[in-house]
């Protein structure tokens, strides 16, 4: 790997690598060892379907069996616009044990880009459930090439009234069939080969293709099992899209663990509490809007359930209030932090015991923050983009949030100018803005773009967003740049309130902030209104933009 | 490393490995990582001595810092001769931060023995505990070169008078105050890099110096926690010897854990229980004969302490009344199996929750079963030496127990010939054999050379022995060949009662045999004595095997 590789010591000689000695590191060996040792454990529960460990692995084996004798062949991409079913979470074993790539695709994503992901992705095959039928037709339409089309016909779909129309003869259980349950798949003959495909979805230009590789997903496979503290036959709940930066490599960390895997289709607070009580769930992860559901759940909506869940939210750090009434509810929320380059969270809040005795503000001001390096993380830094010095550790130098190590992406697909813009200087440059604390702790302060200068003062959208959650009356708020002649830029604040709560005049949000904050941070503007969301829960800031552009 | 390694899809082109997503693995930044986020947690205690993890990671960088300033290069040797103390620690992660190979020597093991490994290990620098100085002077004289020696000179053990002279001008404080605490190591430029030389003690010929790499021991480090199940920041007590595999990679574990190490200069009952009461002990690991100290404990040596503690045992299997005893003294066993040449423990016998409803002793025949493959082991088999054929998984054939993956060492020091012996057919054959139960579940059931022939049968010692184990006067038992006109062989066992255990005979342990085994298996003659032990407490059969020849 470097020049003092032809090092020739003793311990270099007569020493190499052989079958007996050397393997690729493969999350898809997990599942091999889960169905070896506890069969009959159960993997993965759907509504009224239910499979073990042994069935989950058959099923999986059948899979990639019936997709090599469809004429796949290393190398090639399998896609799937799939909800979170049993048939998703079996493609991220089936088809990596093909040597094929597993390119997820986000069911948000309109006709175009689906068309987009499929033509510049080159998927040979498209497995695709019938809720996304009428988008995933129009993209087949728009396609220029043919595409072998599998449907997931899910009954618990059916049953939901979620169900589209086929676009195919084969189903997905009938392609099974013609699978063998006792396929004899092999590992990735080096472990840097792609397993898998994950579109980030831009703002702006077409979607960037995110390339992960066999090495980088059994490590953070394992590197959720050691961040979280998970230990025993975890029982984790898909509120997560497992689309997703492959469910965060949660599909691959419940096959290490043997764990049990519940679906969900639609993510709602009553199916949410539904889980909890019927399945003893144990951990589930997702962003924030999950978490406000829960909170703003109606007293039907709500079940009695075996606390403590462990939730691990990213994406945006939990107000306090929040963190509050889900610790009341019987939840231990962990705050993480990552980006579909890094395999999903790369970067966790590790708790300290010390930090149990402080107010729960105190607690949710420590969790704010996004943490530290993950186990297999090597490096995690704040950098001037432009030097690559590290700022201050002060918790106030703003600077570019970087990464490097074994779960950072491989690279961008058939985009090398931006893979090698990303890697400049030996860092993945994330794009995120954040600082450095004492304690060596990172907090996310805002994306390069939503970093907001006014007068020439940096102001972070987040600080003034967090004061904003603190107002009783707020469910979701954003707050981006609104061009000024004066100033450059103008905070404006677009809140949603909560239903049913006291009505709140948009002047009496301002002064709140103005009670909180420096005054040139302050939103000059508020709109009150729903906010546009992606299918993450993230809120669209680009729309919002554009409509403050307008203003 | 494959013929297919030069596939050029569309994965494979522009996406190679680069500074920011590729990184040699290795355990040592499992450190770094504990003194970045944990600095204030303890990380080594050792009688009145106590270290953070920020102290024994600045130690460790001094220990580093001042090895190169010695002149030790990348690939050379540096040995230790160490009891269980903070310095024993701390060169588990300074050594290999100079790129060199930490050769952790058997204290137990005489002048020549020593002198042998020093020699043919080439050792540059040798850091000797004071209470081993008789042996190491002698090995000194004997070693046709000169070596740089530091005397660790610990406090505790002038307390425990068992400290010896001083064999150097150098004292390890004196070495480490000339190291930099804020040394800029740096992670090896490979993975494959050999991190440390652990003679096995064989018990013919010389002994053979089995290589580990980074990246196996990163491997088995994660591997342990795991298994095991571990979470949280563990308190691991040290019954296990560090030079054993390196603690069975459990050094570098509790490094990924933030956990504390808990030092044990003399392995006693009053001493285990001390610790346990002391400090709040959540592990440890060793051989059965820790078990045995702990269950035959008087009164005025046990002290009371928070239940449960985790015991992972490996060599011999948890008999029934041992395990019962644990059991109800607040201990759960955990039985594992692994060799020096895999890194330690690389086999579980992962437990069922179905099984917490069965019967003690049918928890303890389940529990004597060695089990199933660490998540990080590649691949466990019972197969035919000669045609390496697995043998049929049904509790009864014997075959040759085999291991593949990347906790398998990267081979024997020097010696080309053994290691493509050890490796044929891509299985590192282990000499130890055993049968598959139909479960998947590995039980050994001798070494080759422990297994005894009589009239042409098979004969399992460890079966025999296991019978022995049940009377309950019994402490610990071997049972191995004698040669014999008639039979080729016959079995005779050695056994060491109980203290203060009510008088059996000879002929009364014969009798108890023959009431539970084929005439055949049951030893025809019974010796009663103190067996001879390893330090690592395995009984030294070979010993017995000169005496029963000599019979």
């Amino acid at each position: 790997m470097t020049a003092s590789d032809d090092r020739t010591g003793i311990f270099d000689t007569g020493l190499g690598k052989t079958a007996a000695n050397y393997q690729p590191l493969t999350p898809i060996g997990f599942i091999e060892r889960a169905a070896a040792v506890y069969p009959d454990r159960p993997s993965v529960i759907h509504g009224a379907r239910r499979y073990t460990w042994a069935e989950t692995y058959a099923r999986s084996r059948r899979l990639a069996s019936a997709l090599l004798r469809a004429g796949i062949r290393p190398g090639e991409t399998v896609a799937i616009m799939g909800a979170n079913t049993p048939e998703m979470y079996e493609a991220h074993f089936g088809v990596p044990m093909t040597g094929a790539v597993l390119n997820t695709l986000n069911v948000r994503l309109d006709a175009n880009a689906i068309c987009f992901c499929l033509e510049h992705g080159e998927a040979r095959v498209l497995i695709t459930d019938t809720e996304f039928s009428e988008t995933v037709k129009a993209a087949l339409a728009a396609l220029n090439r043919h595409i072998t089309v599998i449907d997931i016909v899910d009954s618990e779909a059916q049953l939901a009234e979620s169900a589209g129309e086929r676009l195919s003869d084969t189903d997905y259980e009938g392609f099974l069939a013609g699978g063998d349950p006792a396929f004899d798949w092999s590992s990735p003959d080096d472990e840097w080969r792609a397993i898998s495909l994950n579109y980030t979805s831009g703002t702006t230009g077409n979607p960037k293709g995110v390339v992960y590789h066999h090495r980088g997903a059994y490590l953070n496979a394992i590197g959720n099992i050691l961040a979280w503290g998970m230990s025993g036959h975890p029982v984790y709940l898909w509120t997560l899209p497992m689309f997703h930066c492959n469910g965060w490599c949660f599909t691959w960390t419940l096959a290490a663990l043997a764990g049990t895997s519940v679906c969900l289709r639609k993510v709602t607070a009553a199916n949410i509490f539904g889980a909890l009580a019927d399945h003893d769930v144990t951990h589930f992860s997702g962003a924030p809007i999950v978490m406000n559901m829960i909170v703003n759940a109606t007293e039907t909506e709500r079940r009695a359930f075996d606390p403590p869940v462990q939730v691990m939210t990213a994406a945006a750090a939990p107000p306090a209030a929040t963190l509050e009434a889900m610790q009341k509810a019987g939840f231990t929320v962990t705050h993480a932090y990552g980006l579909t380059e890094t395999y999903g969270p790369a970067v966790v809040c590790a708790w300290h015991d010390a930090w149990d005795g402080l107010s729960i503000d105190q607690q949710a001001a420590k969790k704010s923050r996004q943490g530290v390096r993950y186990h297999v993380l090597h490096g995690l830094s704040v950098r001037d983009p432009d030097t690559l010095e590290p700022v201050p550790e002060d918790g106030e130098a703003i600077g570019e949030i970087m990464f490097r190590g074994n779960v950072v992406m491989k690279g961008y697909l058939k985009n090398p100018d931006a893979s090698e813009d990303a890697f400049r200087g030996g860092w993945f440059h994330s794009g995120d803005l954040g600082v450095m604390h004492p304690d060596g702790y990172l907090q996310v302060k805002d994306r390069s773009k939503d970093i907001i200068i006014s007068g020439g003062e940096n102001i972070s959208s987040i600080e003034v967003e967090d004061v904003l959650y603190k107002h009783p009356a707020v469910l979701a708020v954003a707050v981006v740049a609104k061009p000024d002649k004066t100033w450059g830029e103008t905070p404006v604040a677009f809140v949603e309130l909560k239903e049913g709560a006291a009505p709140v005049s948009e002047d009496a949000l301002i002064d709140f902030c103005r009670a909180r904050l420096a005054h040139f941070k302050c939103p000059r503007t508020v709109v009150l209104a729903p906010l546009p969301k992606t299918s993450t829960g993230k809120i669209q800031k680009f729309r919002l933009r554009e409509a403050a552009g307008k203003m």
